[in-house]
């Protein structure tokens, strides 16, 4: 691991230093280690501290910090959510997060998450899917061509065996985008004119749209049985992507059941809804799919182990790939009693 | 303001930066500009959006994350508290923070918070000295000299006129460190044997001790008539610097009771003792001190909006001193909606 001898330096991420450490490992790689960690902190789901995240919310957006730790090393992300920055030339959502050692309190390492976001969210998705979609699930339907598009596409791709993914958007240009994106990547990518098309044949629905104003993605009746339905988008209260009949029709799987129903597709649902939390099934004490013909449902919003295990893989990747900058950022005065010294001390030394 | 042509870069202030802003200015008028702000920011009270720290407590301290919003500008610190370790050369409080903007919901800053804490803190203690200690007030007791007693001296010496100061701590040699700190700021600095030597004369004592087993530093026959007692240290659930029958003879300020009750000395009362909270009497809705022979005592834990005004005063002052650098910290790619374009194109360069 880094301890830099330096104890005032923090190791930064940078976005340059994220897509570098992306790939120099390859995109398919990150995501399968990063799944591969997040279901090793499912597995381990007892351990940690869980809160539902600190939301600020303002008339435009919501700001949020999700921390939680695992008793050995804590982890927040800093992440905001606002619908109209993509017409400000800005991204809707922007992340950055800390790991720190539990220890000594201190941090120890700063990193970009926007890049991270994508790829944990994506890598956990597909990671439920393995336990919930049909084994033989070649084709997915994927219903919203943004930002996250390609990384939900490579994930399932890399971790299930997905062939084909038929794209729709209501924006033609977002699915062109998608496609020259993914050319190079061997998956069979076909452009949809509608929801009702992209889903014909569909093993796996993804939904993963940003807008507050498009509520109903999907309709019950584009939902044929057997099929699993990955719920990306919709992730604040009063956003949600499905009509409350899909909801009624499946076995739904979350992440943390205190956090999502506040902020996820079941908050359409009593607040005694049935749902499973993901971890249950990882470690076998619940049953994931239960029959070919079952719909289920993971309704997820991301959750703080997700980024936990995510900083984890990136801050094990930095002696490795060395894509990482220093910061001066932890005041380390000779004696930690004398920190006004260093004041003193710096003054003489511009004299 | 900074407002960067490129949405990508976040100004970030470390250690050596904060140091050259605070001497390029001046630690004093630092002291007394940052105790401007956040006068200027209690007396705007109601408009910030205000909740207890959000703590994760361990064997060996605690790490706590402290947002607040004024509905245009975003703060939190992250700040550890770990008594153990000073005993491995590192800070038993370790800070930054970070500064964003709430209607893009894009950090603004960020920055070192270990030297801005001591500085704001002092600043905090000094402006509530100004409504709460006598107004002849020449002479304070200092009782704990470790990492923030410098800062305390100088703002009090600063903002209220203290002429003479009595240090005491258990460890001569860090009374001494604080004397030769002191040296040349005009002060007239005295070291004491005692606690009870060190009180005799005061006007003002202030108690700011970190270690969780010696709590009781002043005991109830050390404070005469008309003192004001800022206590700064123990700002965590079973922490305390003062006897009981202190408070009780106490008239007693805080900052945010919600949070004092749990971490400040008055945990030590019942959940309903009468305190007043210093935003009302920054504000003339509640008199501070009533007569000279009152005891005020100001129960300082510190609060979100104290970090949230001193991040305010920094970033106002990045322009005018230059002193920091640029992380390229949120991913920005040419279309909002193309982030894994960004992977693509950097693929292409590296290529």
């Amino acid at each position: 691991m880094i301890p830099p001898k330096d104890i005032n330096i923090v190791p930064f991420v940078s976005v340059d230093s994220m897509m570098q450490i992306v790939l120099s490992l390859g995109v398919e790689r990150v995501l399968q280690e990063i799944a591969f960690y997040i279901e090793e902190d499912f597995r381990r789901w007892e351990n940690f501290e869980k809160t539902p995240r600190l939301a600020s919310h303002s008339h435009d957006g919501v700001i949020e910090l999700m921390p939680t730790t695992d008793g050995l090393k804590y982890g927040f992300k800093y992440v905001n959510g606002h619908p109209g920055n993509a017409r400000q030339g800005l991204q809707t959502v922007a992340a950055f997060g800390v790991l720190a050692n539990v220890d000594s309190g201190y941090p120890l390492m700063i990193s970009e998450m926007t890049i991270l976001t994508a790829l944990r969210t994506a890598a956990t998705s597909a990671l439920a899917a393995r336990y919930l979609a049909r084994n033989n699930s070649r084709t997915m339907a994927l219903v919203g061509n943004g930002a996250q598009s390609e990384f939900q596409a490579l994930a399932f791709k890399s971790l299930l065996g997905i062939e084909n993914i038929r794209l729709y958007d209501i924006d033609p240009a977002v699915t062109k985008k998608c496609m020259q994106n993914l050319a190079d990547y061997g998956i069979n990518v076909i452009a949809c004119k509608s929801v009702e098309d992209a889903v014909l044949g569909a093993d796996i629905i993804t939904t993963v749209t940003a807008d507050k104003q498009y509520n109903t993605i999907l309709t019950d009746n584009t939902v044929g049985s057997g099929v699993h339905i990955n719920a990306v988008g919709g992730d604040c209260p009063g956003k949600t992507e499905l009509h409350r009949d899909i909801l009624l029709r499946s076995d739904i799987f979350v992440e943390f059941s205190g956090q999502t129903r506040i902020e996820g597709e079941i908050q359409q649902l009593d607040a005694d809804h049935p749902v499973t939390e993901l971890w249950c099934v990882i470690t076998g004490k619940e049953q994931g799919r239960k029959s070919a013909d079952q719909v289920t449902l993971f309704d997820s919003v991301g959750f703080a182990t997700e980024d936990f295990s995510a900083l984890r893989y990136i801050y094990g990747r930095l002696d490795e790939t060395g894509f990482y900058e220093k910061l001066d950022m932890i005041a380390d005065p000779d004696d930690p009693r004398d920190l006004f010294g260093m004041l003193i001390r710096k003054h003489r030394e511009l004299a």
